[in-house]
């Protein structure tokens, strides 16, 4: 039986009609370096139908892909709105990615124009050659005039394009289900891979965000958003701010320490969302310069593991508690958020605060085994997670033959591996192609190489596996020394000692300049393996 | 371009799983009149499997729809649960339906089963012989002998009926788009009409619930339910509390202020929801027998409108601050939400709460004026509102035919009449049927009864309009005198002649005994207009 609902209306076009009408007078505030330029929802309804306007007059039509390659700024909000609204798909474009896997991606999504913030011409232009399908480039906040594009595109200054623009637009009907807006992952293995949002799903994600056991985002709030919105959709900040009203800062370019607390002091913002690098720098700064930042209620930390000592000082030093939170570009990303239970208190309250998060009722989570049977919720199993929901990927972008190994049974595998605790708080401990599986138990390469960090002589510590005949796999420790200090294999073996169980506790270790890295500043421990296999470690085994 | 995200997900089982795992320690507790007793979420997981079990022994199959006849109390939750969770469609009889319209809906929704709470068997059983698909009648919280049904109806007993059924179930996939539970609104014309909600409707409008800007449910929420589960789902409480993890107090059938008064000393909830008159009767109790309700973090008023008086008595004498909020059975029933701007404070953050609230973004709202053009929303222009939106009935169950006029362009009209600010919020001023036009000028019929009522002889007033040659209609007062009082037609008119515009003074004027009120209480002035058709009124003009 049929249910009597209207069906639809989860649309991007929906949500930039709510937010400039209902929450017209929200600003969007993007930091210029000295000071502010700001718009409001108002005015971001008319800038992003002058922009639709503009894109239909390059040519742009149906659900073709529009690239980005910019800042949080306001320019970018606009191409949020406009690009999904007018039926098209906005693709972000990771200024990180290596020159390869950027002229991969916009080949891959076919972008038939790019808007660029002038600043970020120079890591644009060399590769515009290789992009096949790009036709034309928009230069915002700089000097067109500065790209000398190859034949066969063409370069508009976007304030020139837009202007004279009619500020309203008779935005289409879409299908819910159909792709608002793209963004590719930059694994570590094989090409990047694209993950396509619906406007079903950005819809759904949104309001999570708004919920009060989720980001809490309100109408109350103005939301720094640090976390770049080519990265994965800068956590779903920009669109939920339109759903609710909720006014947004926007750094720019200006993401270093200094910058990032003169913001703060200008804009006093009561919410914020960042990677745990930026929190740590930030802390830094704030130590040698104090500053008042008790006008943020809560930031929220995501990427990478928040370290516990970084959450107590943020809260015991500055009265800013940081929320926790788990995801990844396939989940849109709102996984997990670690907002302990009502009634845990003290010691209780923060040992679920360091968790990466409760799963809420839109993430359905598994644990599976090594066996491929599932686990149970016992705070003790081991396994990879998997995951599943309205906002979780069912396969990456040109078909379901890319990488079919990471979904099946409906499921995402999302290649961490962890434990769930039965009240549904997930701890992850490594990457499942990182995980160590020795004697058919599993070792965490993380948790050895935070336990190696914690001396204070290592400034870096990196643990792959590494074939061996008895126990299968066993960790080699590859360590970077802090500078002007010394240290031993054996003097670290001794460290680890009374810290790790015995049966984990690594023989082979190794002394390197530095930790290979990822275009996103992970460690990169493909290449560390493939130094390891090809002799170039010097290895003390005991 | 189709998205990669997942599909599906959206429905009354994912929610049950989710609630009964991952919130398995929050509790539903049923008020007993002396005491509660108390069930938790793990334990309604189980309770629902039971429940499901037994439907499917008694040959409920498919989208078969199953009646409840019932207070709020975990077995009427755990009918919410199992029924939608199984497929089958759960159809909450509103007990307080005229005898007609109990029959008329348990007909027209092919109820093939009826769960009755014992107290109100009384109630239902005259009407069985009538209900021509009702197979089965299953009573809890009560003697099942007590029933003697007719022919063609087995009676069972609610707990041995469930006794030895296993404690799980095996739910089915379901589209998201198909019906979980159905309600009918009692409107004072025609036969009542059927709202088919389905478990996408259901489950966004539970995030919507949790949304901070909205009813801000969370875990930490202890929510007492007073509204009742027959009437528009409870206000969506019980299905938004599974999916946060708000544990939930069910007063079952105390209703009165003095037993309310005795659950919120004895459970301290943190939030609450009824309608006004619930609100009213627990002022007047807790004036003459002051106790603490503080622990009450915010209650939800609507059904209809929160006197300024009620809200200022709440907040200033008792520390709790009333919501109030606008919508109804066919809009799930969450439409609008009298949160203020963050930046309005003093007597303008008052006059946003006296509002009936603003449109969140999964409501869209427009005012449609006499010539069926759309009004500006400029907080004077004032128009019949319409609504669209995924929880928002596109149809009455049964077919297009059925109440056409509700529907059109996709939008459903509401049937209130009101204005709306530039910023969003609604101020309702009058049903759309009661409203009077006057030379081309509508006269609310609300705002007259209120002001009329303000009189401290005048018990109760409904305004009705009367043909007019001149002016098309013109407002008729029908006066209740307060016990003890006197008041003639003249000083009433003589009274208002400062408090309202002079065109608005009515000249017509009756008194009666009292106004007669549906079956829900609200003012019925169809039968009042009756009453003037037939000359039976004794009216002073003017």
């Amino acid at each position: 039986m049929l249910s009597t609902m209207q069906d639809g209306h989860l649309s991007i076009s929906t949500l930039l009609r709510h937010g400039s009408k209902v929450h017209a007078t929200s600003t969007i505030t993007t930091w210029t370096g000295s000071g502010t330029r700001r718009e409001t929802f108002a005015q971001l309804g008319a800038h992003a139908a002058k922009l639709a306007n503009a894109l239909r007059s390059l040519g742009v039509t149906g659900d073709q892909r529009v690239g980005t390659f910019m800042w949080n700024n306001a320019e970018h909000m606009a191409a949020y709105c406009a690009i999904p609204a007018m039926g098209a798909v906005l693709h972000t474009l990771n200024i990180r990615l290596f020159p390869e896997q950027l002229t991969f991606v916009a080949n891959h999504a076919e972008d038939q124009v790019i808007i660029v913030d002038g600043t970020l011409v120079p890591l644009l232009a060399p590769h515009l050659a290789e992009m096949k399908t790009v036709r034309h480039v928009i230069v915002a906040n700089g000097d067109a005039m500065a790209l000398e594009a190859p034949a066969g595109i063409e370069v508009h200054s976007y304030d020139e394009l837009l202007a004279g623009q009619p500020d309203t637009f008779d935005w289409p009907e879409v299908d819910e289900r159909s792709a608002a807006a793209m963004c590719y992952t930059s694994g570590t293995t094989g090409d990047p891979k694209g993950v396509a949002y619906s406007h079903r799903s950005i819809w759904l994600h949104s309001m999570q965000v708004c919920m009060t056991d989720s980001m809490r985002l309100a109408e109350s709030d103005k939301a720094l958003a640090i976390v770049p919105m080519f990265h994965a959709m800068s956590w779903g900040l920009p669109y939920a701010a339109l759903m609710i009203g909720a006014s947004l800062v926007m750094p720019d370019r200006f993401l270093q320490p200094g910058p990032i607390a003169e913001i703060l002091a200008a804009e006093k913002p009561t919410f914020a969302a960042a990677v745990p690098t930026i929190w740590q720098g930030l802390l830094q700064h704030l130590d040698a310069n104090p500053q008042d930042i008790s006008h943020l209620r809560e930031v929220v930390v995501g990427g990478s593991a928040a370290p516990p000592s970084m959450m107590h000082a943020f809260e015991e030093r500055y009265g800013v508690p940081i929320l926790h939170a788990w995801g990844m570009t396939e989940t849109s990303p709102l996984g997990s958020v670690a907002r302990p239970p009502a009634d845990a208190t003290g010691e209780r309250r923060w040992q679920y605060r360091y968790t990466q998060g409760r799963f809420p009722a839109s993430v359905s989570a598994r644990l599976i085994g090594d066996s491929g049977k599932e686990l149970p919720w016992d705070s003790e199993s081991v396994g990879e997670l998997e995951v599943q929901g309205p906002w979780i990927a069912a396969s990456y972008y040109g078909g379901s033959d890319i990488d079919p190994e990471k979904f099946h049974e409906g499921w995402l595998r999302t290649g961490d591996v962890g434990k769930i605790s039965s009240d549904g708080f997930l701890t992850l401990t490594d990457r499942a192609k990182d995980v160590i599986k020795s004697g058919g138990e599993w070792i965490s390469s993380v948790d050895l190489e935070n336990t190696v960090m914690s001396h204070p002589a290592v400034a870096e510590a990196a643990v792959i596996g590494v074939p061996d005949e008895k126990w299968d796999e066993r960790p080699l420790v590859a360590v970077v020394v802090r500078h002007g200090q010394q240290i031993t294999a054996s003097e670290l073996r001794e460290y680890l000692s009374d810290k790790v169980a015995k049966w984990q506790l690594p023989e082979h270790w190794t002394f390197i300049d530095e930790v290979p890295k990822t275009s996103v500043g992970k460690f990169d421990k493909k290449r560390l393996r493939a130094l390891n296999l090809e002799g170039k470690l010097d290895i003390t085994h005991f």
